[in-house]
Parts: C-alpha cells; structure tokens; sequence
C-alpha cells in the first residue's frame, strides 16, 4: 500500500495532476478542466474525486502525503495566487489552504519558476546542488535562486526576477515592464526573434529565415534553422548566449552559485549558446567565481517539470529529500 | 552568575574581545596584540586569559555561552581564514575550531561584512527584518545579503561581492580586481575622492576642496565640505548616490529585499546620498517592488559592530534571538 505526493499544475485551460513518488516517478496522472470551473475550491473538489477515481483505478491509495500545487502568479509564503490575468477566479486566491481543506494533509502553493527550480533539485540536474540558479527561457525569462539549500523567495515573495535585470547603457531595447535593456528583451522567444530580424536587417548573409515573411519568424524557426547549420541563426544563438554570459558574470556576484540551469523551450538552443555563454561570463567575472560555474541543461522533460516541481515543493516542506 | 557571548575582532594589529549580552549590551571589552603573536592557537589563549582575567576583575562567570570571531577573509562554512594579507599566519588557519577548543564552547568564524550584517540584524537596524541587503562603504564596498532570514553565503563561501557588480557600459573606472566599472570604483571612499576629482577638474565651480592639493583630498574632506554646504561636494554626494541607486534597482530583482542598511565610514554621508539614491533607485527599479524599499543608516557605532556582530554570529547559530 504505497502513498505519493500529489503535484498539481494549474493553468487557465486546465489543472493537470500526478502522483509522484519521492524518487520523481509519476505513477499516474489526469486533468480537469479549469476555464469553466466556477470556484477554486469546486476545481481543488473535482482534482481530489478524479485523482481518487485514478488511484483506485490502478488500485493504490488515493491519499496522498502532501499536495504541491503550481499555478501562475503564486506565493509560496502566502499560500495564495495573487493578480494572475490566466485564471478565471478573483484575487487573491488562498489555493495553499483550500487543497489542505480539500484533502486534509500538508499543501503548499508554488509559481511556474520555483516549482521549475525545486523540481530540478531533487529529480534533475541541479541534485546535489545547494546554490544555484535557474534561469526559465520562454515568452519571457523567469529565474528562481537557490542559496545555501534554499529558494530565495524575498520580503514579499517576488525574489528571483532576473528576466528584469537591466543590462546598462549600451541595452536599450523597450521591455513590456516599461523598462529598457532588461534581459528578457535579448533572451526571451521575442528577444532572440528580434535579434535574428535585425542581423537580416544589417547583412546580406544568405539564410533560409529570408524565406520567411519577417513577422512570422519564431525562436523556434531560428532553432530549427541553427540545426541546419544556417550561419545567421548561429550568429543570432551567439549573441544570445554572450548577453547571457555577461548577465550571469554579475549574478554570480550576489549567490556565488556553482551551477546555472537552463529551462524552458528557448533553452533548447543551449548547445548552441553555450560556449559564447561561457566565454563571455568568465571574461566579465569576479576572479573569485572564475571557472567554478557550471552551465547545465535543465534534466526534466517540459510536460513532466511543472508536476514534478510542484510535488517537489511539498516533498521538500516536508523534509524529504531524495536519495 | 551571569554568561555571555564572547565576540572577538581579529586585526592585523590586535585582536579586541568584548563579553556580549543577549540583548546587544557590551559588558566588558579588551584586547590583545596580534601583529608579533607566532601562532593563532597562542592568541586565542592569550586571547581566553586576558578575558577571564578581566571577568573576575568584574566578578561575573568567565566561561562563554559562545565564542564568535570576526576576521578578514574569513569563511563562515569551513571556519577558516583564508588567504589574509593582514594575517601573520599561513592560511588556512581554522579560527573556529581553536576557538572552540580553547573556550570548550561553540565557536563560529565570521567575516567583517558579515558580521556587521548579523549584528545589525540582531541588534541594529535590521531588527525585525528578514529580507535586507546591508552595503559597506570604506576603503571598498563591501556587502552582505540576508534573504528568508539567512545570510546567504553561497556554493564557496564567496556570495555578495556587490562592490564587484560592474554598472554597464558607461562606466568604465578601472577597479582593483583587474576589471572596470565595479560598483566600488563610485562608492568606495577612493571612488567618492575619484568623482570630486572629476568634477574639480571639468567645472570652475568654488569649492573649499580646491584649496587642498588633489593627492590629499580624501572621502573625509568631502564629507566635512558637505556638512559647510559646499556645493561641489554636495554635487559629489548626489552622484555617488545615484549611482548607488542603479545598481539597488537591479538587486532587487535578485532578492526583493525590504531595506538596504548603509554601513561604513562612508555612509556617513548617507544624509547627503540619499535623496539622490532613492530617486535614481525608484527610477529604475521594476515596478514589483516599487515604493517598497527603506534605505537606513546602519545603528551600530563603528566601533562595537565589529563585536556585537561577531557575537550575533554564534547567538544566531545557538538559535538565540534577541527580545
């Protein structure tokens, strides 16, 4: 009669739920739909009967040890989802105490980029790893630190927001914080596909991304195109990969981490940003930080990271930790 | 029969001891040389006799709840000093375990950085704060983050070199570390006394600092012109303040930090600084956490932080908290 944890992922379409066991396999999992669910408490009611009929489908306990939960605009330290724009629910939304409630053991609420960086510490690549630091590269970049064993999560829970970090003066794209020169203008979906429209703007390389209308280019056609060898896209990866070696040069003065971890659909494009990455990260460092830091791709598969880290979250609450 | 803490300040020259009360009170303090002492196990028992001497000089228990010694180039994680130059020691030297033998009692190692954080935390400004970040401006910048109540000290006992943060591309002051634009060539006491100079030398305006020669003029002078109102120096100030404040709005994407504490010689000036920092600061800052950082003076005298916070360190590690 084993029992597992229990990882939720809450999106604005659908919840998505397993059962995972303290070595990060997931034994069983399922969905329900969340765009029309009336209340929070209804849909954590609804998560509760469907992983209950799954459990007793596959003939194990349906009770869990604890229950993570993953959503967006989460607070760890509040237990409550605040302001999110994806969920169709008024703010602020107590989800840590309502999954308690709802199935009577420990639960704790965690957001996209925590759950990634939790997740990765004790199933993937950062095992082992006390100190550091995750950075998300998607729509837009997301970061979650880890020091001393711990996820930094701030005065108000908003720690880790590195995608904002401005680069300086010579940065000076607008960003939709209202800014300029944060770091997910160059490293995001958008900032990559904008550096790749402006390196066809200024050369007359040839490049199968002059076969596309300029407005429909993605990261994931720069990908693709880079696979190919395409110069222009390994131009675009490079520059992407020294603006974030030069950002990461400075990270390392605040944490002092041993590892960054890459996550997300951009980082699939690691390989080829990786060495441009790290030679201009130690060509910016402090000497003390000089060759000490590694650059890993994250080691959990994108459908799987979000419920792993979120049943990660409450593993770790409640002291457990892989072997 | 009272016990307190001992907390112990080891210089180049001598190393001050001071018995330390749970609520921050310096009952008694001492010191002994350390410039000809031929071996740290030799001080710290020199160090253990002139103390108990003067306890029973005062009548109260000499045996320490806990030793804490504050030491240049310290690690707190290994309890080891390593690679002083002020030191008349081969390194490694593992403080804490002599300490610890020599007292019978635990012993924590600390830095100088550090140990003014933690003092500060338990005694000073920063009572009651979990999320702060403390900046030390002297001969450099020294800093130390304390994020979810922990001081973070990171994967080699190296985190928070925020004086070795580099500002971007228009800041180009060549720093001791071999790099250019550290926040330290602007906010050290050399850095203030480099942007007087700058300002002497591009405006005509009067100014009390002209009528020293420029090799003399020190951060102390321009502090002094301050307070007489000097222009160019006030000027001098509200430059390095905003500098300050730049490079705050992007640490806060690091830690979402509810103060910075200024400590120092130099933030003596911070009257001066700090209209400027707070503005530059707001300017820049995401606005997650917009209006929601304190800029305070450290409230530590110069003199005893280096003790209290060498005593916070142990308290803090025996779970003492203050009331």
């Amino acid at each position: 009669m084993n029992r597992y944890f229990l990882g939720i992922d809450i999106g604005g379409t659908n919840a998505e739920f397993a059962y995972v066991s303290t070595d990060g396999t997931i034994i069983a999992s399922g969905r329900v739909p969340v765009k029309d669910c009336p209340s929070p408490v209804l849909l954590m009611n609804q998560i509760r009967v469907a992983a209950a009929e799954l459990a007793a489908s596959q003939g194990f306990d349906s009770v869990p040890f604890g229950v993570g939960v993953g959503a967006p605009a989460a607070r760890q330290d509040t237990g409550c989802i605040e302001g999110s724009t994806d969920l169709p629910w008024e703010s602020p939304i107590p989800m840590a105490a309502i999954a308690a409630k709802e199935f009577g053991v420990p639960a704790v609420l965690t957001n996209d980029a925590n759950a990634a960086a939790l997740g990765e510490m004790m199933f993937g690549a950062a095992k082992g790893l006390n100190n550091f630091i995750m950075l998300t590269l998607g729509t837009g970049v997301g970061s979650a630190i880890v020091a001393d064993g711990q996820l930094i999560t701030g005065a108000h829970g908003q720690a880790g927001e590195l995608g904002h970090f401005t680069l300086g003066a010579d940065f000076t794209r607008p960003c939709s914080c209202g800014r300029a020169g944060c770091l997910q203008t160059y490293a995001s979906a958008s900032g990559v596909t904008r550096t790749a429209l402006g390196l066809l703007e200024i050369s007359d390389a040839e490049s199968v991304l002059r076969e596309i209308p300029a407005d429909e280019i993605t990261a994931k056609y720069i990908y693709d195109a880079a696979t190919h060898g395409d110069e222009l896209a390994l131009h675009t990866w490079r520059l992407t990969g020294e603006v974030l070696g030069k950002a990461m040069a400075n990270f390392a003065s605040f944490s002092d981490p041993e590892a960054y971890i890459f996550f997300g659909g951009v980082a699939q494009a690691l390989p080829f940003m990786q060495n441009a990455m790290k030679d201009e990260m130690e060509k910016n460092i402090l000497f003390l930080y000089s060759d000490k830091i590694q650059i890993l791709p994250s080691r959990l598969s994108g459908a799987e990271a979000a419920l792993l880290g979120a049943a990660a979250a409450v593993m770790k609450t409640e002291g457990l930790m892989p072997k």
